[in-house]
């Protein structure tokens, strides 16, 4: 299987491909624009491209775009369901615009996928991401029973870190996979992997919400004051004493809350550390699954991703 | 072609299919039992079932549902964009939960619709409906910039009509055709008659708006309270003095207006009267797309629709 490493290259052709939408209306092609002006991360684009690298045709970097436009979208809509007024270090649409724009042009570039994703033509990998799509809203959907929601349970917010982002993570090497006609081993073993690196991405989402590291690229404890439920939150409540218990339900929603006490609360109380640790287990996890890969190059890759996710402060 | 007049009876087992919806989260079972349990008037997955009325098999009902599916989730959007209170006579989504809830139970809604027309696996139709999600957000985007906006065009208006309204019309009953694999003729007038009536469609909804009757199922005014220029405040403005368009804008966008005063100004200007023409117009075309329909009783049933279209009072 020849591997193309020259991901950053190829990563390059992504954005421009994304950003090359013929659409004249210019409310429409400026918001566009604006959302996808600052790039982001792409690794879920990244995932897409090495799951795929053994495919030579175009459709490669439409199943990558496909993969990038859906996340972008639903970080659009998200933006307006917890009132974000900051993305990617600039302003979200809902805040330079309004909720309004957010809900339609999320919409919109849902829509563009779709229409790429038909382009490619690919029963089962159409049934892939419709279904992941679907998945993500229902992690999206539960993670709103998490506001201010003190019964909370570990399962539940697994499955909140698996839909809402392990989902994506799985469909983008999955499909890739797929698009390459790979053996069922490899499929199965990048989709595992995959899946782990997305549950992983996510605790250290939830981790870096509780940092006082302000370059992030959002703002501080937004889960926190937004009164959502993460596992940072879950380990400190589990393990707090009944007067501790109320310091932190007084905590949460609250918006002008005292960052260096509440880090420092939640610290004290294992809530960090405990998350640490399953952030652990769920790199270990996504190595494993990145070892038992029978291509070198690939397997390579994907450990790359798991600690670039592992060590990520951003 | 044999054709099934018996139409009603089809429209519940397709109200029977969107309904039995398997998710046993109790958050996202309860709002789509919920926005289901209204049901409505249907007319778009009647558009589908009259067009695909020679076709045998199950995916004729799978596809006049998707049809449903993506109308419903670009209403439960618009509440949101609207900021509605009340849809098909009951709590909007965003009013009795939040806009949140809103724009996520639309995307659960809108891939749902996606996991269907793959099932349905045909490639053409697949891409026809991935076109018209895109078209609809685009004229939803458009829209927005109808906003206390003096400076709109008709050429806007209509395409605002088409774009939201007459598209979805449109592609129900081409997809319709297509799954019936029927002839170019066939084809092209009963697309054309649908988006005809869509658009016709769209024009009694403006008008609707301006209405003094009560059992419209949406309060009244509510397009002008939210300072969207439509039909019938175009054609007022354009006719109006300079004193008289001062008070037109006096009206746009004014969340305690006086209705018989809105009214009767609106009327005075020929607002309404221009409106009516206008739908006048729409409904001949449809009519005359109909009336070249080569199956007598799919032909009728399109008129049918038009008449209803026509007279509708919600």
């Amino acid at each position: 299987m020849p591997i193309n490493t020259n991901i950053a290259k190829e990563l390059k052709l992504i954005d421009k491909f994304i950003k090359k939408d013929l659409i004249k209306e210019k409310t429409i092609s400026g918001l566009y624009k604006y959302i996808f002006k600052s790039g982001g991360k792409k690794i879920r684009a990244k995932l897409s491209l090495i799951s795929s690298s053994n495919v030579k045709n175009d459709n490669r970097y439409k199943l990558a775009s496909v993969i990038e436009l859906l996340h972008t979208a639903t970080l659009v809509h998200d933006d307006v369901v917890d009132n974000s007024s900051i993305r990617r270090g600039i302003k979200s649409v809902n805040n330079l615009w309004t909720n309004s724009h957010g809900v339609l042009i999320g919409d919109y570039i849902y829509s563009k996928a779709f229409i790429l994703m038909v382009e490619i033509g690919d029963k089962k990998i159409l049934s892939e991401l419709a279904n992941a799509t679907n998945d993500i809203s229902q992690g999206e959907l539960i993670q709103l029973d998490a506001i201010r929601n003190l019964d909370m349970t570990l399962n539940k917010l697994k499955k909140i870190s698996y839909f809402k982002t392990g989902r994506l993570f799985e469909a983008a090497a999955k499909t890739g996979a797929m698009l390459s006609k790979s053996n069922q081993s490899y499929t199965k073993n990048i989709t595992e992997c995959a899946k782990n690196l997305g549950i992983l991405f996510q605790i250290k989402d939830d981790l870096l919400d509780y940092s006082n590291n302000l370059n992030t690229g959002k703002p501080p404890f937004q889960d926190l004051k937004e009164g959502k439920v993460t596992y940072p939150f879950f380990f400190a409540y589990k393990n707090a004493s009944k007067k501790e218990k109320k310091r932190l339900e007084d905590l949460l929603g609250n918006k002008k809350l005292n960052s260096t006490m509440a880090n420092s609360l939640i610290q004290r109380l294992n809530g960090l550390k405990k998350t640490n640790e399953l952030a652990d287990k769920y790199h270990k996890n996504t190595i494993d699954y990145a070892k038992k890969i029978n291509e070198l190059t690939i397997s390579k890759e994907m450990i790359k991703l798991a600690d670039f996710a592992y060590d990520r402060e951003k």
